[in-house]
């Protein structure tokens, strides 16, 4: 018997899932029955909804697509605010509601995880808001269904949503007959069009730049850029949103653009280029230094997947991936100006100081090793990462317009379970852990063995910097962070725990991790809760300002 | 100066609120700074968001009602599920969502926590699907706003969400000239009406039952309820959805009514009585055993917040407590047959066996004492609780309408919290404490020493008796329960741990716990994951069949 969970599975294996999160509950078990049956699906089971989201987000962003199970009503509204995040940074997420049967809906009964009034459709009315498409499954339009949302994911890269009522997820159904219908490679008459007016203004630009955004990571567009950076000789920054869009190790690669705050001569190059070339970018307020970026529209040519603009006015949209790729076709004059890599730190001297933000994140700077995964919370972590130069093929994951504290644990997981090869560095805050700590069971549990900094500084540290420095509000409960991981089920042979104050003790502790490859790495990193980065000083007095 | 947030501020107190809840964001901190600088005012911050609204939800339900503060986006989209669940089980729960300013909202900026397309009414436009009011704060409307939001918060003792750009929290305004308008004493003409025929109603009746649901426990009308029960000697019972409605300790309780699966002689009793009088209840399936009552509409006259049934005829809307508050002015005659008073457990063996669940639950019976406050989460927590006979002056807490796992233990700590001097007991299962563990730093901070009993039964044994008894994902990471508590800043002056597998165990621990009171008491019970309360066993079999 081939039922409709089957052929959902079927094409989320096709999309390229290969594991499954999720929390049961009793209008969604008989779904997770396809899942478990499976030999090539695994499902993970998080400690609760949110973190699924969360750890769903950081799969797809590493693997391209990811999908997660949560039970209607309180289930799904535990996880909304992970799915916001994935909509906000465009990232494809397949939510996977197991609802109270046809029947029971039809009948408006007063049944459990409702509010009691019968109205069944509240809480996917409300999924409207943060998703690209709903669909609610019915007999007639299951498989239709299916295929159309799961297209909107992979074609707009953003999260879509799937009311699965129990009883649909065991009708019979025919196998898919064919591939999901993938876009064309050909451009439209529009694209063509736009990609010409791109060409003549690159021919006709005496010193252009291109920022990379993050929307190039949705879309996992990295290698088309690049082709199309090398052949024209570009010179290349990216928006800490998109942060490792482009190979920082490379020549054309200037470092990362972050409005006024921006490091010489970055800052000027930027702000003076008479052709500002933004691919997939948006100029948010935390990438941008609080919109100030030094250039105008006048410079600006802006190709997204939402938006395009030329010059202020904006045109029709393209599909970003098949746009970027074709960049690499278009013919021009290489550049042949001069351009300026980004500076690295060199000859880092180690002393037995106590740790400070300075200091710490150039030691991270040279701990990094091509093929790594770095993470960053947004907090210190993010902000002290923002300007750290990194190797070739390092991939960067963060979350600095949404913004959620607590979402680069589960993320970070999700992420290490969609590529084992690539060590996986987290950094986060004390603050940030705390709300999604229960993860750790899982990361346990799944034998993941990534190297976890935890930067504990007491408090919210990037509250305190934008305002209320002493206040009692920016303080949390003094957690045992050594002891942490043995109580989710760690022992000596799945975590190490160490706990660093020096610069000394970080360089050793560094230096074993990194050949600790078999065992999660736990480092607790005590730093002052007044010392920040000082990208996040600055800021910090920009978002006070805004908010004002 | 006197600000929109003191305004705000001085109305919760008016109401009754000492403690607000929250977690800090920079839309939100300047409205902080306004909390903390109270004398009478404790700001309790949250590990997360959910746990907040979790939290502030029991302090509602001991102390009639709570405010807790997010910030825009990211915080009210983690807390939303929480709202929710005070929607469904009618709990008076005031959210407070920090936002941009004005001026920042008005010029579509695109900012952190949002989804970088301008729009600042989303989450605000969700958040109407789950609340009985939504108030948008501007220099204009704030402070009729806010009244009119608290207003419904108080009268419909359902969740209200107050939008309030940071902006506007500071501006100078006047203090309020009078108190909150509350509603009239006096009956309605409708109201009056209604009361009549109820009055004849229960003259004609030979043989009436009354049903308290969990509305009466909403609008804290136990003692006019009793006084109606007194007056006319009415034999009373409670659904699940509404137990400690009544004192149970009392001659008129006949014990918990839960459809097909009640005891006899209860459930005869009630299903063949010639008048079923429904005192703010809603028969839901997890209530009522799947729909499974025995009684039809032509026995039931039903008043409710939302709504007034008389034979299946629907009637005009009734204020609840009003209405019930005149129940105990009608006259009839009083009620002269038997009541037969529900059954306790007498002469308890205490063995060396393990324990079973059925074992436990008498346990626990005998272990309360009047004035306990006793928290169930859904699961095998709350279905062995329902047919647990409370002392006099007992409350019970737990959610079986929404019934969204890992609520109960946030939830406990704030009714905790709400009352001191009332010993709180909290079961729950490992599978759902896994969701909110977090707050375990909080009950710590603020020194609570609730009696915490965690079953370690190995995963979601509710699930299991529903579907999938030995399936995969109904299996959790197996935690070290008895060092968790240290983890989260708990030291041996603060938390007392045990661990018992055994009746005689459980005895010793109960005793030493009911007299350690100035410590948390954390006992973990384990227990077969296949045990299961009675109850749960036949309800399990109900639910399977409902989603099938």
């Amino acid at each position: 018997m081939y039922t409709v969970a089957d052929y959902l599975l079927d094409r989320l294996k096709e999309l390229g899932i290969d594991e499954i999160f999720g929390v049961p509950g009793d209008y969604n078990l008989q779904f997770l029955d396809h899942v478990t049956a499976r030999e090539d699906l695994e499902w993970i089971g998080n400690a609760n909804e949110l973190n699924a989201a969360y750890m769903a987000d950081g799969y797809a962003r590493t693997k391209g697509i990811s999908a997660f199970v949560t039970t209607f009503g309180v289930g799904e509204l535990s996880a909304v605010n992970g799915l916001a995040g994935s909509f906000a940074e465009n990232v494809p997420v397949i939510e996977i509601v197991g609802s109270p049967t046809t029947a029971v809906q039809a009948s408006k009964k007063l049944v459990h995880h409702t509010l009691g009034d019968g109205d069944f459709l509240r809480f996917e009315k409300m999924h409207e808001e943060v998703t690209a498409g709903i669909a609610h499954l019915t007999a007639n339009n299951a498989l239709t269904e299916i295929d159309r949302v799961l297209l909107i994911a992979i074609t707009e890269k953003r999260p879509v949503y799937i009311n699965l009522p129990i009883d649909i997820a065991t009708i019979t159904v025919s196998k898919p007959q064919s591939k999901l219908n993938s876009q064309a490679e050909q451009l439209t008459a529009v694209e063509a069009a736009i990609l010409t007016k791109v060409e003549q203004a690159l021919q006709q630009a005496q010193c252009p730049v291109v920022i990379a955004g993050h929307e190039i990571l949705s879309y996992h567009i990295e290698q088309q850029l690049d082709a199309f950076i090398q052949k024209f000789n570009l010179p290349i920054t990216t928006l800490p949103l998109g942060k490792s869009a482009f190979n920082e190790d490379d020549a054309h690669y200037l470092g990362t653009y972050t409005g006024s705050t921006t490091d010489e001569p970055l800052k000027s190059r930027v702000d003076t280029a008479d052709l500002v070339l933004l691919l997939g970018v948006k100029l948010t307020d935390s990438a941008t230094s609080g919109f100030s970026f030094g250039f105008t529209d006048q410079q600006v040519i802006s190709i997204g997947s939402t938006e395009v603009l030329f010059y202020g006015e904006q045109q029709e949209k393209v599909q970003l991936d098949r746009f970027v790729s074709a960049l690499a076709t278009l013919s021009f004059s290489r550049f042949t100006g001069e351009i300026i890599p980004v500076k690295r730190t060199e000859n880092l001297v180690i002393t037995d100081e106590n740790l400070t933000q300075k200091q710490f994140w150039k030691m991270v700077e040279e701990f990094l090793i091509s093929g790594d995964t770095i993470i960053g919370e947004q907090g210190t972590s993010f902000f002290g990462l923002t300007n750290v130069p990194l190797k070739k093929a390092v991939n960067f994951i963060g979350q600095p317009l949404w913004g959620s504290i607590g979402y680069t644990f589960p993320s970070a997981l999700g992420s290490q379970l969609a590529n084992k090869a690539s060590r996986h560095l987290l950094f986060i805050g004390d603050g940030s852990l705390q709300l999604t700590v229960q993860e750790l069971g899982t990361a346990i549990r799944e034998k993941l063995a990534p190297i976890v900094f935890v930067i504990n500084n007491n408090g919210y540290t990037v509250e305190r910097e934008i305002h209320g420095a002493t206040e009692q509000y920016n303080d949390i409960p003094m957690w045992d962070y050594q002891k942490l991981p043995f109580v989710f089920g760690g022992t000596e042979q799945t975590v190490a725990t160490y706990k660093v104050f020096t610069e000394l003790e970080l360089d050793e502790v560094m230096k074993t991790a990194r050949n600790d490859t078999e065992r999660m790495q736990w480092i607790e990193v005590v730093m002052d809760q007044e010392d920040a980065p000082e990208l996040l000083k600055k800021l910090g007095k920009i978002f006070a300002k805004q908010n004002a």
